[in-house]
């Protein structure tokens, strides 16, 4: 055997995904692009926006001596600035640049504020239905993830359940709000509630345990809502996140992570995740990304355009007697299985042409997820599609 | 406590680091940017080739849509073939894009790499004098470090001190040639008895024992030497590398892995590379980067004037009665220490404005470190100094 045991395990159980992903590629190259509905991937179609491509041209127009070199592990110091005046702009906190680190994208961020934080053997709580990465990113630093469910309504914040999976090996609870693959945003009266019930276990169990807030979909929300800003509910809180959706730039691996100014040694904490940053092997965020976006904070792809297809295929489905929450935020329905087995209906779908991710795939079978971030003229035109599948399922 | 025990202990530990730096810092403040020689940092001081400059200009000038989005998670297909082409044209084996994964640069890549062979406990050997990020790269991953001295007079391949060390738990041997600190490159025949070293080992334990193969320095070498390619050497070989250093683009994270074709099991290799850059949070080099780098495999910085440099440098010294090897590679000079102590010797060059790095940083009390990738200016306002500092330890 040449690779570790652990990993050649983790691609056997992944296979059944990578099969999808083939029968997808095969059905694209049987149908072509434009009759295949592929709903798989939350890779934004749209593009950067406008100002995006004005900061990029001006960059290399007038290139700066230096702008390639390393920088401070953390990031430029301009860009961890315009990163803390937007989060204190949402915040009873604030939050200067020294509470902000640069990273590779919200999965480095999470990687890195993980490895900062858990000793071996350290229990993260995740909320059921879960981004499947969670999972890996804890065993990469030696925790171990309990699996807890939201409200199987809803999708909201079950308390209760998470103060029964808290005990004395407790370092964390990883949220995701608006929620991937749910689209729920978590009110503020819910997390103020989870800051209290942390606070009071805190106090019980004589340590720390941080909320990790996932946040790259808090700027893509619908019908006036707004996140709130975690640092108000929950003192231990750090916020990982990135401009991957926002700014639709997810390749090129551009985010942070911010700690709460109000946490129990903040300045410890920082310096451990700078140095996580560092030995980790990402070093620092790229540089070209980050001189961009400390000039584009306030700049967000059209929510408008998100919202019309959120519209569109909600509508749809539910007057097809689809059973789904209607989400606040992020690019995803995640709609209950017709079928007991998502499995078999998200075959059943692969016949008409529609590609969906099982409910399995985020610890929740049951139900399957639906991205529709992709272009509409796709979306409209998997309609009779979706038809035909409800029929086949007799709703 | 907020993090993690063995965090806190690495930071500690650094912090004799941070302090040296701080003090640089202060005597910046006091003498001037100019008059402070700040030998310690491994980052060129020179600018990407013109080539770099004219093809992000194009870019950004006529974006392609869809550049920002991921990709598959080993990158570009058109920047792995770019990769393979200029490695098989080095080497005896035939590499092709798909031996090739893009990473967030060497240090992405050396994680990588380890995560995807190392089973818990398993030993890595790494020569003496090193890098000292690779004592973290692999305890990240559950591995140990077994450290093995070069020869000590000229830094190279100590074939039996290896063979020695090798036993069944070993997995790895991580070198690095052109060498940080050391600037020595290995030759063909050398690496060519490393690899019939470690195909004897691995009959004789039964297990595959990879040399993992860190090039950031191959294109920056002097003297119309070259570097042997490690594939045509060790069948089990891996190439982890960048171009922070040959394209000037350290901040930017561009780099990649390379398995060599003639593997055994090469395909699970690269499955298990893909996956793990995946879960550790890198998910794909940046987009911007990769697609540039794709045009720029035959482009590298002017190595006549880090040539220039270490001539400077390196005669000046010698005269002056330091003892070194010459490099034929990299921007570094690895002198021994004229007094016992390295670090005392370090502070006694810090009050001539000399900041250098101790040898005992890289494992290898007794030397120091100089980084030559520095203004060519700053080089020569330092001679008189070096002088100073020789006169003061009595050469």
């Amino acid at each position: 055997m040449t690779i570790s045991v652990k990993v050649k395990s983790c691609i056997e159980r992944a296979s059944w995904i990578r099969k999808m992903f083939e029968e997808g590629a095969l059905l694209r190259r049987i149908h072509g692009e434009q009759n295949v509905f592929d709903f798989t991937l939350g890779n934004p179609s749209v593009e950067p926006p406008e100002a995006f491509r004005r900061e990029l041209l001006q960059l290399a127009q007038h290139p700066v001596p230096g702008m390639h070199r390393y920088m401070n592990n953390a990031g430029y110091e301009e860009t961890r600035s315009a990163v803390a005046e937007i989060l204190s702009e949402g915040s009873l906190q604030s939050v200067e640049a020294h509470h902000v680190v640069m990273t590779c994208g919200a999965g480095g961020a999470l990687n890195v504020v993980l490895k900062t934080v858990l000793n071996p053997g350290e229990e993260v709580i995740i909320l059921t239905p879960f981004f499947v990465e969670y999972k890996f990113y804890v065993d990469n630093h030696g925790g171990v993830t309990k699996e807890v469910w939201t409200d199987r309504e809803n999708f909201q914040l079950d308390l209760e359940a998470i103060e029964a999976a808290i005990g004395p090996n407790t370092r964390a609870v990883i949220i995701n709000s608006p929620n991937n693959p749910t689209g729920v945003i978590y009110p503020q009266e819910d997390l103020q509630a989870l800051g209290e019930l942390l606070a009071r276990k805190e106090r019980e169990l004589q340590r720390t345990i941080f909320v990790i807030s996932d946040e790259p979909y808090a700027r893509i929300v619908y019908d006036g809502q707004s996140v709130p800003s975690i640092f108000s509910c929950v003192k231990n809180s750090v916020i990982v996140t990135s401009h991957s959706k926002d700014l639709a730039l997810p390749g090129e691996r551009i985010g942070y992570l911010a700690a709460n100014p109000a946490m129990a040694e903040c300045d410890e904490f920082i310096e451990g995740a700078i140095f996580c940053n560092r030995v980790l092997g990402f070093v620092n965020a790229p540089a070209l990304a980050q001189r961009l976006v400390a000039k584009l904070q306030k700049e967000r792809v059209d929510i408008e355009e998100y919202r019309e297809k959120r519209d569109l295929l909600y509508d749809h489905l539910t007057g097809l007697g689809f059973q789904m929450v209607k989400p606040g935020g992020a690019f995803y329905l995640f709609p209950r299985s017709p079928l007991p087995d998502d499995l078999e209906f998200v075959r059943m779908a692969q016949k008409q042409n529609i590609l969906l991710v099982p409910g399995t795939g985020f610890g929740a079978p049951g139900f399957f997820r639906i991205a529709y971030c992709i272009d509409a003229e796709i979306i409209r035109r998997s309609l009779p599609a979706w038809e035909q599948v409800a029929k086949e399922v007799g709703l």
